[in-house]
């Protein structure tokens, strides 16, 4: 693929709406346009992206034994009146009447449409655990949008829903889902805190926060420096291994804002692990019982006979959202380079050729090189403008394909001129190029 | 994966509300659930199916060269006044204002939108043409939803949009999508055929419905019946040989409800070939050239210096209603009995053990089918509930697996009793059950 062929309007400078780094990238290479406040478009660019991260996401949900379902954007008011939760949940959430003057609304999470779908269709414990998720557009109405994608009003998440006959088995299920949201951050190279939270309007008594350390994050954390250690790679998908995984985490102090108490804080944790400092919050999940399957008369056929109202718990992951995140982790602003991890880079290697009116040769081998990484799995995009090599250099380095190959006047088959973004060049040939990126593949 | 264990919550009878085919399958076998009025909850076996639905798609928009976008569902109203339509476009718009009183609604179909992004990007011909395409949900606000997923009011989506600077070249893309749209439904088995169509609240002057042939469907059509036998096989991604295509089918008179005309028919098709029927849209194509560009201004440089309006087409096809599409195509409601084109099946093939309390000998064995299966790419389902075998055959042939395996207590390693739906139950070794369906998967 070209980039002259390609639907990337790359801006010369960076934008002046935008106040954090991520913002200013996604605006600068063409990865969203917004909209309208709030709401934005993704360009091929952003989408390919997301797409990757959906995917892993995805991944990670089916390899704990969840079913992907997929509910739609607009609900019902009557569900949200059953749970009590119509009038709780306020401006944030978008109403709507349709032309029927019907009480609708978009919805902003999906605890009363999934209890409704699994009150219909499940009527026994032995139908139990069942794990449901999707990814699906959601939408709440921010007051103050801002942020760019990181704090929109429409956005993409994947959000699951545990079932289960008891408290006990409820805890597993949502222990699967801790151990589930370590492993998919850790696939997009990001370091993600699992820290006591508060419930808010999902409510319950339990819950973790995934927290990655950004200073243009908006979630205040406190916490012992000792938990960025952890291994999680022994844990097993069974009950005791996942209780002594949330063990491991819970011994060092580690909560948000709403938790923290300054006394308990430096009674639990020795001055030199201390650390206060800003995160995003990447993933959330809560445990509440039966507050939904109660008033909306969710209960299965226990053993005996008798009937009880199933235990539940949410789980969510800001798809979109991560977008932003793996930006804020990985981008350099000060020199302007984004190396993308290669599990949900946009390409996985840019082609540099010199170019010249009157002379095709380096965009000759350029599509050589292009055709040859095709044959191997390697998505490239070759720069097939008429601006000069350093601009092109500095171009990609900002759309941030892992691995650049620069084409110039003397280059030789035998030697390309290979640089994996942040390193220094090297000149080795197209095997090894590909047995490089292969390596790094394969990882993820 | 084990029926017990999946999220099919299968029904014993027809639904009463169920009028037509595709809606009694589908709720039947809990492909879907309904939310409110004409929106629908997609459980897992229908998710998976318009999930494949959605890739086979995709993969013929990128064959054309069309890049992948994802605009928003909820849409300003300030660009549908630019282009005028906003009052135009009646009350099955879903309009909405949000908590600063803003006027937005849920997009219906995605002209402005696009016409929106394209201007702020694009400022040249020589980055033309684009061909952009999205998948994703739209509303409609019906009166009457009804049928299903077929009329509904949210739905989902492709829709593509064509820009270029000449109506020439605009012809050109406008019939990429035509031969694209031959080969998306061929893809999916199903005879699609297209016919000269009013272009409604779109506008413009050429438009293309892609209709197949259904007693249940609603739209009328005329056609002379030769057109059935054309073939687009040897058809080229180029200017003339499209051009030779289009050509072909329009020689053959093939109109729906609002362009038919009594004495033309009768004057173009002799009285043998005249077929009267009844059918269901799954796809639309319109030029309509500068209709949205111009009032929205854009308009790119062209080669003297001059500015002008890019010709604009759009083209959608309606996965999710597709589903219901193949359904009424496939499914054979006397026997009830369905099977899936293999390519966009839940499952490639069902495994039906005999289960017996005290005897877990057929199940281990499907167990281990189940694994070989794995092995080899193929996606299989075990029902391992407690019903009768010729229960399971029947539950089995409704969902509509296009293979199945029986294990009985006799049954043999080297002679499993296969079964492809609709066929003689053979007896043959695994191995060449793996060589059938790699075979028939392979055709896709």
């Amino acid at each position: 693929m070209y980039i002259s062929k390609s639907f990337i309007p790359i801006l010369k400078n960076n934008p002046s709406e935008a106040k954090i780094k991520s913002h200013q990238l996604m605006l600068r290479v063409g990865m969203i346009k917004q909209s309208s406040s709030g709401i934005y478009s993704w360009l091929p660019l952003g989408l390919k992206v997301m797409k990757k991260i959906e995917q892993i996401v995805r991944h990670e949900q089916d390899k704990i034994g969840a079913q992907e379902i997929l509910m739609p954007t607009i609900q019902s008011s009557d569900i949200w009146k059953e749970s009590g939760r119509y009038e709780d949940y306020g401006d944030e959430m978008l109403r709507i009447k349709d032309r029927q003057n019907r009480e609708m609304l978009y919805g902003p999470t999906n605890e009363e449409l999934v209890t409704d779908i699994f009150r219909t269709s499940v009527k026994s414990y032995k139908s139990l655990p069942q794990l449901l998720y999707h990814i699906q557009w959601k939408f709440r109405d921010e007051i103050r949008p801002r942020f760019g994608i990181m704090r929109c009003r429409e956005f993409f998440m994947k959000d699951a829903y545990s079932f289960d006959i008891s408290d006990e088995d409820a805890i597993f299920s949502y222990n699967k889902f801790f151990l589930s949201y370590l492993k998919t951050f850790k696939r997009l190279e990001l370091v993600a805190i699992p820290m006591a939270a508060d419930t808010g309007p999902i409510g319950g008594n339990l819950s973790h926060e995934f927290i990655i350390l950004a200073d243009t994050g908006e979630s205040k954390i406190f916490t012992d420096k000792r938990i960025f250690d952890l291994e999680y790679d022994d844990t097993k998908l069974e009950k005791k291994s996942l209780e002594n995984l949330r063990k491991k985490y819970e011994q060092f102090y580690s909560v948000t804002d709403e938790k923290f108490n300054e006394k308990e804080f430096e009674k639990k944790v020795d001055a030199p692990y201390r650390l206060k400092t800003k995160g995003i919050e990447v993933g959330h999940i809560f445990y509440f019982s039966d507050k939904y399957s109660k008033p909306m008369n969710a209960a299965v056929d226990l053993p005996g006979g008798k009937k009880d109202f199933v235990k539940m718990g949410s789980y969510g992951i800001g798809v979109s959202r991560l977008v932003g995140a793996i930006i804020e982790a990985k981008y350099d602003e000060k020199n302007e380079v984004m190396k993308w991890p290669i599990s949900v880079a946009p390409y996985d290697i840019s082609i540099i050729p010199l170019t010249n009116k009157n002379d095709n040769s380096s965009l000759d081998k350029a599509n050589k090189i292009f055709l040859e990484l095709k044959k191997n799995d390697i998505d490239a995009i070759i720069d097939d403008t008429d601006e000069n090599i350093s601009a092109k250099i500095k171009k990609m380095s900002l759309i941030g394909a892992p691995f650049q190959i620069i084409i110039g006047k003397n280059s030789d088959d035998d030697f390309l001129e290979f640089k994996e973004v942040g390193k220094e060049m090297k000149k080795i040939n197209l095997l090894e190029i590909i047995k490089i990126i292969k390596k790094q593949k394969e990882k993820n």
